[in-house]
């Protein structure tokens, strides 16, 4: 006998689970379609090449695989939907409309050490708009994560922007070394985490500390960028204002402020709310292939879980496969995160545990013919119908076990319905009882469901 | 540079196939869900011995993985959807209810020769019904493959069904050893392909054939074979009781009729019609893990492309993971084979390559903060709804753009709409123009998507 284990990292969704997940999958999709992106699916292996970009330095774990009995070392499972999405650009420049806005849903893997919360495998809902440099773009991805997160009954969550080019400009400002600058804005990235402290520490920290290696910043340094993340107005316009007056010597930088301007102006005009939108000069988005505007969402009330739904401006990730490049703009929803928020505001006992609306019984093998010609009409009538398959054999047993999973109707036929001609329906709410024909069944139940 | 290629055996789904595909997705859950199958996920990756069963035997080519850096190389990628569920029955005992019907969808992987029209990757779209040994149950499941092709539009199909205990009483009527009992059902299962002379001569051939060894039998077993194959009467009754006769002697067999026998009365009662059910001693089905009734679907029209949706009672399999062995049976429908089909049927043409229903125009740089108010507007109403984001500046060459796509409805705000506080909004298969204020846009616009 084999042990029934997962895998470490892993976990299964039972239906309780399930049937909110689908719930949430299907708002999304049609939140996604209704801003006009299009479905897109792409296999879960990959060339190696493909996902690492054939960079040596490439330092992300991923799960490597190979048929029994064959030497293809060169797979590997997709980390993001992302890298997947430029390969397509590139692969069919014929057969996709430009610009081309998809949106793909599906599992990534991550060959991360297996720790509490963290998972090797999870789904990933993405938007992307492919083949528009406008900063209407950036707004409309924006606004697709305002609607969708109300859609998903969200209140209590924060859109924050900011800018990588605004980034960049910092290591001049700072005056730190620019080779250090990506270690700097992934230690910033740590804010949320670490709090102020601990993000000066690891600035500090000397690049060659053995266990934890740091930026090795001096004090004038740190102190600069603690004045830069302090930037902040009273309105996201005022905090461009001031970050315009503090950088005004790096182009980079402007162009970065004035992108976020015109972004202020879209997201206003496509109705995000002030409280729900802000530009955050903290927020650098860990992936490296962000060139322009880059955003998150947190949950205001459960910071520590994270950002549920980020992205950002990528205009040169096409370019790694293709000699067209193509700016690219787009956001992902970290499905189970963000299911993880709805179990904790919803409370997980409120979730169904079954879809059925009817449960016919089956206690009376003689009239097992006319339980299931009953069971083919309320399913071709569009109510979602069970018989009764369990071990119980009475009546009373059948009933009991029933009313344990929630059932809203129960129809019994027994030997004396079969020779009355008339069905009981009980309604289990309201503990009612009424008894019909064979041909009012449909009827009478869609009625009973109605009022429920 | 590297190039966009995809490893062998694999493919992506552009969106004109996934919108196709999702639809039937949708209507193939909305199917399931009638009969009361609740949703489950379960992960990509398992470790290799659930998978194998650690049979030392076991000859199916999977896909092994293992993360960069690390040695477990005990893990691999399903290769259906079925040993997952006998695992998750094990695991869970306590926190799903029995009888357990769960439906489930998701990518599979198998590790084969990649070859045309063989992929390495798939979507399954399975549903089971753990813990009845009622025949009921897998009459319940016909019901179900029968209603889900009906819901998908086909009509041409027809439902074959079979029992392994009475393929297994063949050895001892047709006389050759039981040991060769897998291999001469191998063997007939490849009737649709190789037609009889090429089973016999599969039959007939050595089993020491280098190339491709057969069954090695003599020619009075394999005319016995052909006895047993061609025993069918007028009706699938008729045909059971030939083989009641024909069988007399394997107590075996006759469960097997027994079983068939309930299965055609309850499928008769869930209104499967005869003209798509037949009992036919030829189906076999590859697998290993089947015990009773098998059942698979072929397109009457299409024939070659084997079943698109089929299946069978496993009532050992949840005893590799459990000492509590518990009876289950069910159905996986080959989405890749029906979508084929579907495409096939259909004609590719047919499908629409948007779901856009509205098309904003953006050719007056000052019009665009109306141009967004008024996109959300429409989405907020459920309009599936565009900004154009191309390359195209002017008017008429956003205009020629769009009607490529297909979008059956255009709105124009440029300065003169916004001088007159009037737009344009155009009804691209009439022909037809209308103006309105900002106000009216919304109900226009459903108007015009009604009569669509």
């Amino acid at each position: 006998m084999i042990e029934p284990r997962l895998a470490s990292g892993l976990r299964d969704y039972l239906p309780k689970d399930m049937i909110l997940r689908q719930k949430m999958f299907d708002v999304i999709r049609a939140s996604f379609e209704r801003f006009g992106f299009l479905p897109l699916d792409t296999p879960g292996i990959e060339k190696e090449e493909i996902l690492t970009g054939g960079d040596p330095g490439f330092n992300k774990k991923i799960f490597r695989t190979s048929t029994t009995g064959t030497r293809e070392f060169d797979l590997a499972l997709r980390f993001d939907l992302t890298v997947p999405l430029a390969r397509v650009v590139a692969s069919y420049p014929n057969d996709i409309p430009r610009p081309f806005k998809r949106y793909q849903t599906g599992k990534v893997w991550r060959g991360e050490k297996p720790q509490a919360g963290r998972f090797r495998e999870f789904v990933q809902f993405d938007a992307d708009i492919v083949g528009s440099k406008s900063m209407m773009a950036d707004a409309e991805i924006i606004s697709l994560m305002y609607e969708t997160m109300k859609a998903l009954g969200f209140d209590e969550f924060l859109i924050r922007v900011n800018n990588r080019k605004i980034l960049n400009g910092l290591a001049a400002y700072a005056g730190f070394e620019q080779a250090k600058n990506e270690v700097v804005l992934r230690t910033i990235d740590k804010l949320d985490k670490l709090s102020w402290d601990g993000v000066a520490e690891e600035l500090r920290r000397s690049p060659g500390d053995r266990n934890d290696p740091g930026a090795g910043l001096a004090e004038l340094e740190i102190e600069a960028i603690r004045r830069f993340l302090d930037v902040r107005g009273d309105s996201s316009k005022q905090t461009l204002q001031n970050v315009r007056s503090l950088m005004s010597n790096s182009p980079e930088a402007l162009e970065g402020v004035s992108e976020l301007s015109d972004i202020v102006d879209y997201a206003e005009a496509l109705g995000v709310p002030d409280d729900k939108f802000v530009v955050d000069l903290s927020v650098a988005r860990g992936l490296g292939y962000y060139t322009g505007p880059v955003f998150e969402t947190v949950l205001t009330a459960m910071v520590s879980l994270g950002s549920v739904f980020s992205g950002g401006r990528y205009d040169d990730l096409v370019s790694r496969f293709s000699s067209s490049s193509l700016p690219a703009t787009g956001a992902s929803v970290g499905v189970d995160r963000l299911y993880a928020a709805m179990e904790l505001q919803q409370g997980k006992t409120s979730a169904a545990s079954t879809l059925t609306k009817v449960m016919l019984l089956d206690f009376a093998p003689e009239c097992r013919i006319l339980v299931q010609k009953a069971a083919t009409d309320l399913r071709r009538a569009g109510v979602p119908t069970e018989v009764y398959l369990g071990q119980e054999v009475t009546l009373k047993a059948q009933l009991s076990s029933v009313i344990k999973q929630g059932v809203p109707c129960v129809v019994l036929i027994g030997n004396d319905e079969r020779l009355s001609g008339k069905f009981k329906v009980k309604d289990m709410a309201k503990r009612t009882q009424v008894e019909v024909g064979p041909e009012e069944l449909v009827d009478l139940v869609n009625r009973l469901l109605r009022d429920e």
